[in-house]
């Protein structure tokens, strides 16, 4: 029996790559793909469009914040245009994300007897967030200990750089052509939000023109 | 300015004791109300009861795990009685439970400048299950710092026993004739159920009645 895996999914650059690679590890995986009041659908379409393609299943989980301030959420607040990355953290994050996404992992893991979540965190070329870091990821998988799982949070993402990840991503066949990362939700990504500065230092870094642009 | 904290209430006997608690410290309370796929609404309609009577704010959180292989969520299965409480983690446990409520609470900590989040485990007359462990609890603290922020997980019932809790709360004027903490859904509380049975027997070792039983 093929072993198991959770993995959180966004349809992003990080995320894809990480449900190639753990594809590519001959993990069965259950992608979890979270509508948690972002600003558009488009992430969660395109995330569906890749889970079908590479025939995984996958569970659209509704998350309700109703004190949430952050500008990747709130209705009334703009998605903010750096000039440089944030050395703070920065408006577009929300609030205990990764530990709402991780919980979720968790009790589907346990109901499916997955050993693995994978989760594409780095901590190289990122926004600055708390929930992206070494430490958090540490900590959460001695929480999963203290649980007496044997369940492990993987994220193998952690230490490369973005280049790095789209150099990776390219060898495993990952389509950046149907990721989604930018906040906004517009035809075209904007080119101005951290996320799509991030890609797109990335593709400039690895030397590839991003076929999300073409 | 009053110092703030949110409270994971349920309106069981456990955490109606909490709630009590945290206002008589003098905390400003915010009680998150999870609608989880439990088998009946009556713990969410007391809890929206007890928070108005203390005149707290309150946000009801709708949470759908569509794995879930419980007995406490799942339609078809039945809540199981046991002669004694269960040495194992009995199939009541809903996976990942404290793991999910504690995220959301962090969330909403962060949200609205809350330094404590309050939730009333025990492990000492408990259903066996893993979230309510003091290993657990220490675990989650040490995100909490991994994620650089100052909010604490308080558990000040942890180590009392439920005759220790009851008297606790009488003091504190707790309306335990309104609390609800019986997992199924029926008029009066069933007595069969771990639930029931733990309630029942700290109230005989308090020496006391249970109000709601009148």
């Amino acid at each position: 029996m093929k072993k198991r895996a959770v993995i959180l999914f966004s349809s992003g650059l990080d995320s894809t790559t990480v449900l190639y690679y753990a594809l590519f590890k001959g993990y069965k995986c259950t992608c979890l793909i979270f509508d948690y009041g972002q600003k558009h659908g488009k992430e969660i379409l395109s995330a569906v469009k890749i889970a079908k393609s590479v025939k995984t299943e996958y569970s659209i989980i509704k998350i309700n914040l109703p004190w949430s301030g952050d500008s990747l959420t709130g209705k009334n607040k703009e998605i903010p245009v750096h000039k440089h990355l944030p050395k703070t953290v920065p408006s577009t994050y929300v609030p205990g994300r990764n530990t709402i996404f991780l919980s979720y992992a968790l009790s589907c893991a346990q109901s499916v007897n997955a050993r693995s979540i994978f989760i594409g965190v780095n901590s190289v070329d990122f926004s600055n967030y708390p929930d992206c870091t070494p430490e958090f990821i540490k900590a959460y998988n001695n929480v999963l200990k203290a649980l007496k799982t044997k369940i492990v949070v993987q994220s193998p993402l952690l230490n490369l750089n973005k280049a790095q990840i789209i150099k990776l991503g390219i060898k495993l066949n990952v389509p950046y052509k149907d990721t989604w990362t930018c906040y906004n939700g517009y035809e075209k990504p904007c080119m101005e939000c951290d996320s799509c500065k991030l890609r797109a230092k990335g593709f400039k870094e690895a030397e590839i023109n991003d076929p999300a642009l073409a």
